[in-house]
């Protein structure tokens, strides 16, 4: 890359960083009123954007027709007049959120006249970067405007021209209201990827949008902090106490409901002592509706005829597709143990009536969903009540499950004194501090 | 390093994971029993610790002759009957503490008899890279026993035998309560670092103690998540409308009642218009009490005489020592942008009575603590009423300033249904969410 592009890039950056600090004081009218700004813009410039979003399709389209692009992706790129209806709905639907920079989390009392609060901010720039979907910048450009964070975007160059054409409507319409215009950033070429991983000095979060690949390749290269999660193999585990109608309608709704994506089950558990009873009719239901199987051989020799045997590559793949792997187990704890092992802390759900193996489940398995006679298919920030969704972040920290605008959100604890010294607290005479629980908002 | 030592080292990693799942789901009379089997056990054997500890201080006496071990370091390596005294309190105040596993942190209705919990659960294993301080291993291991986390310990060669007493006695404690022993680990070699560092897939957070060059090193050479900070360059900025006598009492406080630590202020950034008013009685103060001071052009101007010119270095070095930097600005704004560019990100003050510069300090200050009005020496877990610290964090996710247990604990999502689909609320005649907020705790 030429190195004037690269400062180009880091410049733009670093513009954002600085811009983020105006962005984190703004109050709630003007940034709603800029979010309204936005929504109204991109209804008056409709044809602008689906212009744009022409270029895009019609060079797509040849990459469609050689098979360099799947169908899926090249339905994510095409905007429609719908979408866009969709993309606006989406920004009235920010504007509604509670603003939640400012919240006061906890105050204490350390002394007279010394409170400290921790006072909910903004976590300060944000990388996104992301594949096809256009409707994701003014979705993640309306939520880090509401949360007061600022945003360095990289897009595919598959779909350049519509980012571009939706970026630049959004960020003039923004910036008319009142918001830093440097708040904001995109970038297209492949190679500003490496710009935005190794600017760790600035970039304080970054978001992948994109395939496990893509996610993996970006966990893997950079020091930023990443939030989202690589891998969903989500697992079904049916007890020897679960009532099998639910079984079988939840394996099934986990599988087929949408088996595109991360939230679908990968691999189904069977309890040994119900297997001759359950496997049967749950085969019948996945060849109804076209499901492969893939069968452990304990498993194989119950349902055998059309199956394939799965090999121990089965047990760690995400097919996101119409294809499940079968195992049984002999308890709850061998479940357990497998999923520990084997899955991607997304999501695992247990069938069962009985409150000791429920118990065990709930309290050992090591994700971020795990769910009791539900379809793991609900592992969503809409089905979670969050409204917007960042991601589903499979991190240990700060993060975890279905993230809305709350994972956007960090805090800092401001102490008011009147020229409190820690000397009065030190020492022989040393006063004591009341750490004292208040119901106080923090003001100025 | 040999090979088999390596092995054995992540063999000890991978079975802590197994064990912090168990760990996980221990319940709290189990785990309070196990602190106080610890607390006991260190009363038992204090001649064990201290005869252990006798060698590394025999070792480090010739170290500190040679002038390769500092005075500072030697005082902490050193333990005393006073010093395990302090341990078994420390452990003691743990059983006080809260368990925080299980706590139910929000309860959302998503439909009838589908109820979706927010579980507070501990991270899963924890690396503490540690220097000195022998007294870090009961600090850590009964936090993290309570928090229910599991933790690969590695302390410097100069404690090895302190650290190793210490543990087999509290980890032969603890399992004799039922905690189980492969929950805790101990390294201790330098080259062992390498192998803990690399092991991301294993260990979920580090959590460093020691020098700011050791932090750095740690963080610039894993994918681990780390937490805490490497440098603490605290300001403290006088306003034009400051009352001068807090000024001068809190900077004072901030430079002198114990240098040596990150939440001691390194720059004192002064308001031009009351610089000739304070700056010979503030210049008084320090050398009252030995303060060398570094003044840039215009303080220099003022209170020139025995003091030293500031250069551009000196604005982003920590001195940990009584020396501080002297700049004087025009406004808060330049305040704010100097603070925002060469601070650390972890503790900065204002003195001021004006509520508008105040304002804009607190919201614009990009730091974990943002003081108004008292010394940025406050700046500590205790005095933040946490009980026991973990560390200071200057991250912007998950933790950020003092961080107690709470920044040990993460949360999963449980999902309580009754067979439920996601079809049932997808599609043409899809089932409303109810999304209504419940006040009721997750139970089996």
């Amino acid at each position: 890359m030429q190195v004037e592009k690269m400062a180009d890039i880091s410049n733009s950056i670093r513009k954002a960083k600085k811009a983020s600090i105006e962005l984190a004081a703004l109050d709630t009218v003007t940034k709603d009123n800029a979010l309204k700004a936005m929504a109204k813009a991109l209804d008056a410039r409709r044809s602008e954007i689906l212009e744009a979003n022409r270029k895009d399709v019609d060079a797509a389209e040849k990459d469609l027709k050689s098979g360099e692009m799947t169908k899926a992706l090249f339905d994510r790129l095409k905007v429609t007049d719908d979408k866009i209806s969709g993309m606006i709905t989406g920004i009235e639907d920010v504007v509604r959120l509670k603003d939640p920079v400012g919240e006061t989390i906890s105050t204490l009392e350390l002394d007279d006249d010394l409170t400290l609060y921790q006072i909910r901010c903004p976590i300060g720039v944000l990388g996104i970067i992301f594949e096809s979907r256009p409707d994701v910048v003014p979705q993640i450009m309306s939520l880090c405007l509401k949360s007061g964070n600022a945003v360095a975007f990289k897009g595919g160059r598959e779909a350049s021209a519509s980012n571009k054409a939706l970026f630049d409507i959004l960020q003039e319409a923004a910036a008319s209201a009142g918001v830093p215009k440097d708040a904001f950033c995109i970038m297209e070429g492949r190679e500003d990827v490496g710009v935005i991983l190794g600017m760790d000095e600035y970039i304080d979060l970054l978001i992948p949008r994109g395939s496990n690949s893509f996610v993996k390749y970006i966990q893997d290269n950079t020091r930023i902090p990443v939030l989202g999660h690589a891998a969903g193999i989500c697992h079904v585990y049916v007890d020897s106490k679960a009532d099998l109608k639910k079984a079988l309608n939840v394996a099934l709704d986990s599988k087929i409901q949408y088996p595109a994506v991360c939230n679908a089950v990968e691999t189904l558990l069977v309890n040994s002592k119900i297997a001759k009873d359950f496997l049967p009719k749950m085969m019948d239901a996945f060849e109804k509706n076209s499901v492969e199987v893939r069968a452990d051989d304990a498993s194989y020799k119950i349902i055998g005829g059309n199956v394939k045997k799965a090999s121990e590559a089965d047990w760690d793949e995400e097919y996101n597709d119409l294809i499940i792997s079968i195992k049984t187990v002999d308890s709850v704890d061998e479940a357990i143990d497998f999923i520990n092992e084997h899955g991607s802390g997304h999501t695992d759900a247990i069938i069962s009536e009985d409150k000791e193996a429920i118990a065990k489940f709930v309290s050992m398995v090591d994700s971020a969903g795990v769910f009791i006679n539900a379809s793991t298919r609900f592992a969503d920030g809409f089905r979670y009540g969050k409204g917007a969704e960042v991601g589903i972040s499979t991190n240990k920290i700060h993060a975890r499950g279905p993230v809305g605008m709350e994972g956007l959100m960090i805090y800092k604890y401001i102490l008011v004194g009147d020229g409190h010294e820690v000397r009065t607290y030190a020492g022989k005479n040393a006063k004591k501090f009341t750490h004292k629980n208040l119901d106080k908002q923090f003001r100025v």
